[in-house]
């Protein structure tokens, strides 16, 4: 099997609050390749060692994989210190230079002069492109070892690294193939999981299968091996079919989709439409739903309605029932949801109501009680929430829970 | 300065789901001794990178800290190969061997035979306690290096570097003390705040200035060392000054507060109110108002109109105007945002309609072209943007943009 290491350059990732996270996928990326990731290094604008880094990784691996230090600032140095790492020169490119211009000049804007460090180039490699950013990456074959330098931003990196790392890296590698994948529940504990789970999947050394708890989702992730792509997958559909009878509706995703996707698609596919009315989460629910492309074709409207006012006027909520039975209430979200499916003249109507905190909690009703809702032409249905956690953390919950009870209707 | 490098030893932190964290928090304490962390390794059950890895740190470095691989099984293997990295023999301790016979006996258990392999102590170590499992760790001085292999368990781990490693340590890292500062910059990109900050941020070696991306916001990451943390700290405020001066109001952020937490203490203080209207953005810039604890007080109400029928019920938008200028268009945000102040009553109404892509783009009206518009009592302004990246970014862009065009307004 081949042997990689991962270079993670930038000062910010030795904070104490930041760490390179880049490498988690890069890995993932790998090991489906049959690549093994034997060690990672992270390291800040300190040339010496980066040097020593880069020199020692290309000495005892087939592939190397650096992250970041290629913009175009006086800490970027990257290109310079892997061209001493190598003993090869730096040459100005001029194609690069020249794409670099264009895309400022595409926004109508001069190309800042130090941004021409960008196109400076080791030796013989070969130069990756970067549609989502000025930087380009850098692919050099040197003594047996494979060396891809990839710019630190996700959106720039994970790009490239499909389109022009991996395959180089495909022919390379050897006979095993590896195939992953996540499973999403919502709606159930990590341990109550395990409990329904552990006696299959214990029974399994192939696939893998461990639990992960992810703010509010639990995450099933799987990994198979075998000698095709094609078979590790089966194994992967073997189990995961097996996980999804015990667990039933509570699973939403088995390749890792969002659950805003995935209410997305179900709605897309059956043309209905929605509004949602949102009053503790502040517009996150509506942000996740319009966070999917092609959203607009069914989801018409949101109102964020902080105000008890706000809650009248563009909800028609009638002010006696705020009133009597306060603003976070299972009629409020009621007379919410549909509210703005009235108004909004949609299929679906979703309601927000509750306490994010830190304050506004009283011992009645604490931070965490959120009530949801839903109405459709038919009938309108709540839930009652207690919701542990941060502010963050109540409202992102909140969120996934009336996205989840649409979901539930729409199966 | 003192400099150090940390290596986590684990085969489990090479997995694409986990990674190392012990880091961020031994990097927090020693920072806190004025010790700067220079670089972080992460290696797995691979003796030879292991043994590389802890003999170049200490070659290079005048403190390394290993966590992990102290246990009892055949890969726990930091001992062994630390031992063989620093060319010392592995000795039994008969004092630690009788120790972890008694914590055995404790439970009334017999210690299994290979937990004598923790009682194998490198020739010169000193044994550091370890009240919370059956690792002890180890202290060693070689050739001016101070080297601590501690277990990894984090509960293991904190209470032993802070009973025996920090005493140990903060003896040798004398008097000096480490701040550090990040500003954030608004409305500018990456290499234009270069071009005019770093004649002034390269004539200081104390503060060290690191610029960085990070999503849409350009972060200017300062630290600086000195006698006293009010030394340091004196140090980062002349410099952030002189930065700030060169800038002006691009500044807006001084101790990395988020834009939203900026504008909402500036509405706080200030008494005003506001109300969002938002089309592209789809709740996003309603969402990051309102994550701000205590928004309730000024931010009242929110309204995503998405279709066009939305922006003329909600928002009072002309549906003529609409139609001559377009959903897209200077005049629709304008509208959108007077239209939301007026029926909200608020002091301050503000708008974002665009086209955030992948798809609805045209040659005239391309992906990433945004209006965002200002209103308050006496006037209403507004701007066009031409934002690059993807759908998600485009989005951050703008709710980036409009936020900042608002802070501008209070200042």
């Amino acid at each position: 099997m081949l042997t990689a290491e991962i270079i993670a350059i930038g000062s910010e990732l030795l904070a104490p609050t930041r760490t390179d996270t880049n490498s988690l996928w890069l890995t993932e990326q790998l090991n489906r390749l049959g690549i093994d990731v034997k060690l990672k290094t992270i390291v800040g604008d300190d040339d010496a060692r980066l040097e020593e880094a880069i020199r020692d990784a290309v000495k005892r691996s087939r592939v190397v994989i650096t992250t970041g230090g290629l913009g175009p600032t006086e800490d970027d140095v990257t290109r310079k210190v892997a061209a001493r790492a190598l003993g090869r020169r730096l040459v100005l490119d001029d194609s690069v230079l020249r794409e670099i211009r264009n895309r400022f000049a595409q926004y109508k804007l001069a190309m800042p002069e130090r941004n021409s460090r960008q196109a400076m180039v080791i030796d013989g490699a070969e130069v990756l492109d970067n549609p989502n950013g000025s930087a380009p990456g850098l692919f050099i074959e040197h003594e047996g070892c494979a060396i891809a330098l990839l710019p630190g931003p996700p959106r720039e990196m994970k790009p490239m690294f499909e389109a022009s790392v991996r395959p180089r890296l495909a022919e390379k590698s050897g006979d095993l193939r590896f195939a992953r994948r996540v499973l999403r529940v919502a709606g159930m504990g990590e341990s109550a999981i395990d409990e329904k789970i552990a006696p299959i999947y214990t029974r399994y050394q192939n696939p893998q299968t461990t639990i992960l708890f992810n703010s509010s989702e639990v995450e099933i992730h799987l990994s198979a091996q075998a000698r095709t792509e094609a078979a590790a997958e089966q194994l992967l559909d073997d189990l995961s079919e097996k996980l999804e009878t015990e667990l039933g509706d509570a699973v939403f995703a088995f390749r890792g989709e969002t659950m805003e996707e995935v209410v997305g698609l179900r709605l897309s596919v059956s043309g209905f439409t929605l509004a949602i009315a949102e009053s503790c989460t502040g517009g996150l629910v509506a942000q996740r739903l319009t966070d999917v492309a092609g959203s607009s074709k069914y989801f018409v409207e949101g109102v964020v309605a902080y105000s008890n006012a706000a809650k009248t006027r563009l909800l028609g909520v009638d002010p006696k029932l705020i009133l009597s039975e306060g603003a976070v209430s299972a009629s409020v979200a009621e007379a919410m949801a549909e509210g703005v499916r009235e108004r909004a003249g949609t299929d679906f109507g979703l309601a927000v109501t509750g306490i994010a905190g830190p304050g506004g909690g009283t011992e009645e009703k604490p931070v965490g009680l959120v009530y949801i809702a839903l109405a459709d032409d038919a009938h309108t249905e709540h839930r009652k929430l207690s919701l542990p956690g941060d502010r963050h953390l109540v409202r992102w919950r909140a969120s996934q829970a009336v996205l989840d009870l649409l979901r539930r209707r729409l199966i």
